[in-house]
C-alpha cells in the first residue's frame, strides 16, 4: 500500500433511498465526522442526480479537510450490483427504473476516488461486519426486516455478490407453496410478502377479517393497519396483535431453518423497523428454528439483533462499503 | 514452498462409503495411477480399520515409487467436518456411529503426510471444480442424487463449509410444507425424500396407488420398486414412470429457483445415480427453475450433469481435497 493512502482516514458513505440520499463522512471506527442529504427524486437524469451530490459533498468534504483525507465512497442502493458498480432497473427511482445506470462510476469520475456501490442489504451486512455486532464474524446471515425483507449473506469472511452481483435474495425464497401470498416480485408464498412489514400488516387485517376476536387493532380502518399500529396494539397486551408477532416469527423461524442447511451461519442478525418489536418476534422466532432446523444444527446459531443505530446504521453501512476498496 | 514439496506428483483419495473404501493415487490432471480397496466394515475399532487402510496404502504408494511422491491425502467420507478432520456420529459406520473420530490425524500420523477430510458431496464438489464441468467456476451448487441427496456448494470459489463445518445439506430443505413425506432425519417434506432415488421410488409407488394408469411397473411387487427400474420403464415409454421423472425434475426446479436466491450460482451441476435418466429429469428441472426462479436470475444459470466418470469421480472428489492443502 502506497504510504499516502495509509494516511486518509476517511471515507464517504451513501445511503441511497427512494426519497432521501444521507450522505455521511465516517472514520474507520465508525464515527460520523460529517453528514449532509439530498432529495433523491426530481432530476432529469442520473447525471443531474450526481451534480446535486457532489455540490452537498464539497461542503462536507470541505468540514473534514478536503478531498485528500477521502480514502474511498461506498453507496447502498437498491437493486446496486457490486461488480458493476450500477443500479439496474430500480422501480422506485425516477432516473434509474428503466436502465442500467452507472453510479459508482459516474461519482468515481467526478470526486476523483474509488467508489463500490452494492445493494442495501448487503450494505449493511458489511456495515455489521466493520462496526456492529458481526465484527471478527467470518459466516452469518442478515435479514433486514422492512418495507421488504432484505439479506445480505457473509461466506468465509467474504459478501456472497453470486455470479451476477445478485446473491442473498432470501426475501424472495418460498415459505408457502401452497396458497402462498401474492409478492411484489410477481409470484406467490414470498417471505417477504409475510414477514416483511407490509406482511405484518397483512397478517393483522387476515386475522382481524377470520375470527372475531376482540382486538384495539378493530378501531382502525383495516386498510389503513401498519406494522406500527400492531406493534403499538401488542406492546399494549393485545393478544390478536400479539399473535401476528408470533406467526411472524414462527415463519420466519422456519425460513432460517432452511437457511442453515445452506451455509451453517454462526448467527443470524436482524435489522429494521420490525426489530423494534423486541421479544414479541425474537422468541417465537428462536422457537420456531430449533422445531424446525435439521439436528446438526440445532441449538448452534446466535440470533441477534443489529447493534447499529437504526438512523446511521444505513450510511454506516455503506461507508464500510467503501473501506473494502 | 518447499522445492521438494513441488516435486511430489500425487495425492492418494479415499472414497470412504458405507460398504467399501477405495483408494486412489491421483496425479495433478486427475489420472488415477494405482487404485485399490478395502471392506469399511467389521473392524472392532477405527484404529483396526486404518490399519488395514495403510497395509492396503502400502502396496499402491510402492507402485508409484514411495511416499516421498505423495503430496496429501484426500478424504470424502460421510458426516465428514473439514474443519477438524473429524467423522462425527455417522450412522452407517460401526467404528464411527457413536462419536466422533479423528480420521484424518490418524492417517496423517500412520503415513505421515497432511490429510484433509470432508463430506462425500463437498469432495465431489472439489472434484468437479478441479478436474470436471466446474473448472474455472466460482460460484456454482453441486447436487449428489443419489440414496440421499447431497450438496457441495462454491462460493467466490471457496466451498462453503460454514461456522461449523457441516453447511451445504440442501437435502435438508424443506420442498413441502404442508402433508411432508417423512424423512430419515426425523423431519417431514425435505428435498431428500422426494428427489433421491428412494424417494424416486416411493413417487412411484405413490403414483401407482392412488391411480388406476397403467404401467410395466405394476408388474414388481411396490416395495421392491427401485428407482433404476422406474428408469428402465420411463426408457420403455412408461407414461406413469416418466410422470415420475417429470414430478422429481418439478421439485428439482422450486428447490434449485430458492437455492439461486441464496448464491446466485452459475451454474447447478448434477451428479449421481438419476442423473442417468438424462433429459427425461433435465427438462422438466430446467422448465420447473424457469417457471419458479425470481425475475433477475431467469435463463442466467446452467443446468449440467458432471462429466467425471461415475466409477472414479469419488476418489478423484477426494483426491482433490488433498490438492486443496
Amino acid at each position: 500500500m502506497d504510504v499516502q493512502e495509509t494516511l486518509k482516514p476517511y471515507v464517504i458513505g451513501l445511503d441511497l433511498g427512494g426519497t432521501n440520499s444521507v450522505f455521511g463522512i465516517v472514520d474507520s471506527r465508525g464515527e460520523i465526522k460529517a453528514t449532509t442529504a439530498i432529495k433523491t427524486q426530481g432530476y432529469e437524469n442520473v447525471n443531474e442526480y450526481v451534480d446535486a451530490s457532489v455540490d452537498a459533498l464539497h461542503i462536507i468534504i470541505d468540514q473534514v479537510g478536503g478531498i485528500q483525507n477521502i480514502k474511498a465512497m461506498g453507496i447502498g442502493a437498491p437493486n446496486g450490483n457490486y461488480y458493476t458498480g450500477t443500479i439496474e432497473f430500480a422501480p422506485n427511482l425516477s432516473w434509474g427504473h428503466s436502465g442500467i445506470v452507472p453510479l459508482a462510476d459516474l461519482f468515481s469520475k467526478k470526486l476523483n476516488i474509488p467508489v463500490a456501490l452494492t445493494n442495501d442489504a448487503n450494505a449493511a451486512a458489511i456495515g455489521e461486519m466493520t462496526y456492529g455486532v458481526a465484527r471478527g464474524m467470518k459466516n452469518f446471515i442478515m435479514i433486514t426486516l422492512g418495507t421488504g425483507v432484505g439479506s445480505g449473506i457473509v461466506v468465509n469472511g467474504q459478501l456472497v455478490y453470486g455470479s451476477d452481483g445478485f446473491a442473498g435474495e432470501l426475501g424472495h425464497t418460498i415459505i408457502r407453496r401452497e396458497n402462498g401470498r401474492s409478492c411484489g416480485c410477481g409470484r406467490d408464498g414470498c417471505l417477504e410478502a409475510y414477514c416483511s412489514a407490509t406482511g405484518v400488516a397483512r397478517t393483522a387485517r387476515e386475522f382481524l377479517q377470520t375470527t372475531e376476536e376482540p382486538s384495539i387493532l378493530r378501531e382502525i380502518n383495516p386498510e389503513e393497519i401498519t406494522s406500527l399500529d400492531v406493534s403499538i396494539a401488542a406492546g399494549k397486551g393485545d393478544k390478536l396483535a400479539q399473535r401476528v408477532y408470533e406467526f411472524t416469527g414462527e415463519l420466519l423461524g422456519e425460513a432460517c431453518a432452511d437457511f442453515a442447511a445452506f451455509s451453517s451461519p454462526e448467527a443470524f442478525i436482524f435489522f429494521g423497523g420490525l426489530t423494534k418489536a423486541g421479544d414479541l418476534l425474537m422468541n417465537p422466532l428462536k422457537e420456531s428454528y430449533d422445531k424446525h432446523v435439521l439436528n446438526i444444527f440445532r441449538g448452534k446459531a446466535k440470533f441477534l439483533v443489529s447493534g447499529l443505530d437504526g438512523s446511521s446504521a444505513a450510511v454506516l453501512g455503506a461507508s464500510a462499503v467503501g473501506w473494502e476498496l
